[in-house]
């Protein structure tokens, strides 16, 4: 069959659930992500190749090479923030699929070297996290992070299950998870640094120490006019305190030290007339060093008791999605330097502060975390960018690291 | 036939939406407020009285006196705010339906004097403006100051409008509007004034000065693990120094000479992960003194300017719901010390810092607002209370005040 160019491909997912300016919106089990699911399917179907859905909605593709062997798994997450970009996940399943299929026509021709395993790409279920919290969740339930039953039950603001939404769009699955020998993921960098110094391939080193505050703020509904001052509780603004707080925390730091924000808030009951009675946010604090999270976190709850205290307010702080520090083989770094050299493609060691489905993967599975460069760093918006050529690039670095997985590079001997 | 007492009626209505802390959730155009409105219908049909529904979904039981004349109008609303009380408006309302009751069974037992006017009750639709913004709504259409067909396109936070939600529940009508010759509403004080001097009725001079801020953040949408602090344009930090910013400035004014909160914000894309883009909020200022509300608007706006700068937002402040200073008329305000003179209860002049129907209705006709007392002066939540004691001692006053004005009492000579 005639495969068409990866970039074609690249090019025609983008168009699912495609944003006017050029972005896309596919939350986690939604008509969009259903979408994304049937071109997958069809891209490993058309190939012959057996396609499994996960009882967490992780969608598998297996290229079968050695009869009953483990897999080498390459891939990432179809999923996107709301108004997201399209590289994003996007990027990695669609290299892993790729791949595989240039490694499953070398086999079939008879020029490739004897595999030790099988292959197969993964399409992680609700890496994003935007529609349903904590994000990295198919992965995490596939590494036995998290619980399969559990997560099932978490909803969305609509009050939607994960359980209820993947059966809607007909992607909650009961398949056999394959056992994973190593796995390998590709994704845009969301940083600046390998554009800056004009690398085309950073290999991951470590993860940021993050971890997220479910914090709660009680007031008292009133009326916005006929109330007091003085008399007021007004959980609005304790909760718009806590968030200035959650910004400023990063000064007691060196610069870019600390990262934080808060992205989610919701507010009871919403009235423009009533002084609200609660408020429910999420911060998200991350850092390199674990110590730096710890004492901001510390220094927030602090905050916050004086924020109830000026108001009269009753505020709840819940540690929340707390990831510590990840550090990835050595092996697999050098692996990936070896690529480079033979490719002549330039690599560097990088460090991830976004999270990742490699992140939950690297504890069960020898793993190679790769980056491809971002134009100005943005993500997570209509206006991520990567190149064409910088992402072919990648798809033919990631094909290599896979053949070399499949023979057994990152097995102790 | 035999009528229940008015607090019979009272607590009955009060267990349509009823909340588990005793108060109760009818917004507008929902099945509850549905739910009322047929109570309403029964109350005047059971009694023989037309019922009338208008464009805006206003509600009115007529008591026809003197054939073709015009009407004295009493009435409030039924809706409530999300998780509001049992007392605001609803009181009004079936106080006004029992005064009207016992003026009919006078009239028709030959007893009274000879009427110039006819006698009606009105549900006002959307006084609250928590579902719909603005508030007032019913009264002010109505009061021929909002205007009709903008007003039915007013969309609820999920899109639906006005039109679309009277026509679900059964209530967008297309009767013909009574014609007014005097309007009298009675409500709960919503503050402490009557309460702390332990004087029944409050007969109300004039309405504070109050005015909305519509307000737009505009930031970038990023990724919060990933962006630099540095680089982050974030819609949800400028609003929260706004809604800050709205509590501080009344610091710069005697204390509580202003009052204003945000209570009302939405939160683009609201996901905990991502940098917002965009919030949505509205600020609510109000003063007895026009002077103080502006001064404090354009302070405001300047703040607005410095954070813009400071985070590299866009923010966008536009007035809205201006409410001018009203005056009720002093022919009204000395016709209810004659009748608190003529049935022994204490009455005092008050100002009211909630906006009411009667605001409105003022601007077209000789209005009579009343007060009783609030319990502790909350309002808008469940805790809002008043005493039947005093709510029955309303009613007797109300009606003697409909029975003047039915003679005329408020028109010129």
């Amino acid at each position: 069959m005639t495969t068409p160019s990866f970039l074609t491909d690249f090019h025609r997912v983008a168009e699912i659930g495609a944003t006017p300016n050029h972005g896309v919106d596919r939350q986690a089990a939604t008509a969009e992500d259903r979408e994304t699911r049937e071109w997958f399917r069809t891209f490993a179907q058309t190939r012959g190749w057996e396609v499994r859905v996960d009882g967490i909605g992780n969608q598998f593709a297996l290229v079968e090479l050695v009869p009953g062997a483990p897999y080498v798994l390459l891939g990432s997450h179809l999923d996107s923030q709301p108004l997201g970009g399209r590289f994003d996940g996007a990027y990695g399943v669609i290299a892993g699929l790729h791949a595989a299929d240039r490694i499953a026509n070398s086999h079939a021709a008879g020029d490739a070297a004897a595999p030790r395993f099988n292959l197969a790409v993964v399409n992680w279920f609700n890496e994003e996290g935007g529609r349903f919290a904590p994000s990295i969740m198919g992965s995490s339930v596939f590494a036995g992070i998290m619980d399969e039953a559990e997560m099932l039950e978490v909803r969305d603001l609509r009050g939607v299950s994960v359980r209820e939404a993947l059966d809607q769009i007909g992607y909650l699955g009961s398949d056999a998870r394959p056992e994973i020998a190593a796995y390998a993921e590709i994704h845009i960098e969301q940083g600046r640094i390998l554009e800056r110094e004009g690398i085309p391939i950073g290999a991951v080193d470590s993860s940021w120490y993050t971890q997220k505050l479910d914090i709660e703020v009680l007031g008292e509904q009133s009326h916005t006019g006929a109330t007091l001052m003085s008399d007021r509780h007004d959980a609005l603004l304790g909760a718009a305190k806590v968030i200035q707080r959650v910004h400023e925390v990063t000064d007691q730091f060196p610069p870019e030290t600390l990262v934080s924000s808060v992205g989610q808030l919701t507010l009871e009951p919403n009235s423009p007339i009533v002084v609200a009675r609660r408020v429910h946010l999420v911060a998200d604090l991350r850092a390199d060093d674990e110590a730096v999270v710890l004492a901001a976190r510390d220094r927030l709850l602090a905050d916050i008791r004086l924020i109830e205290a000026e108001h009269g307010l009753t505020i709840h702080a819940r540690d929340f999605d707390v990831r510590a520090n990840q550090h990835y083989p050595e092996s697999g770094i050098r692996l990936s330097e070896e690529v480079a050299a033979s490719l002549g493609l330039g690599a560097r060691r990088i460090r991830t502060m976004a999270g990742h489905d490699s992140v939950a993967m690297n504890r069960i599975a020898p793993t190679v975390m790769l980056f491809i460069p971002s134009v100005d760093g943005v993500s997570h918006c209509e206006r991520e960018f990567s190149r064409d050529e910088d992402m072919a690039a990648g798809v033919d670095f990631l094909t290599e690291v896979a053949r070399r997985l499949l023979t057994g590079a990152l097995q102790a001997e």
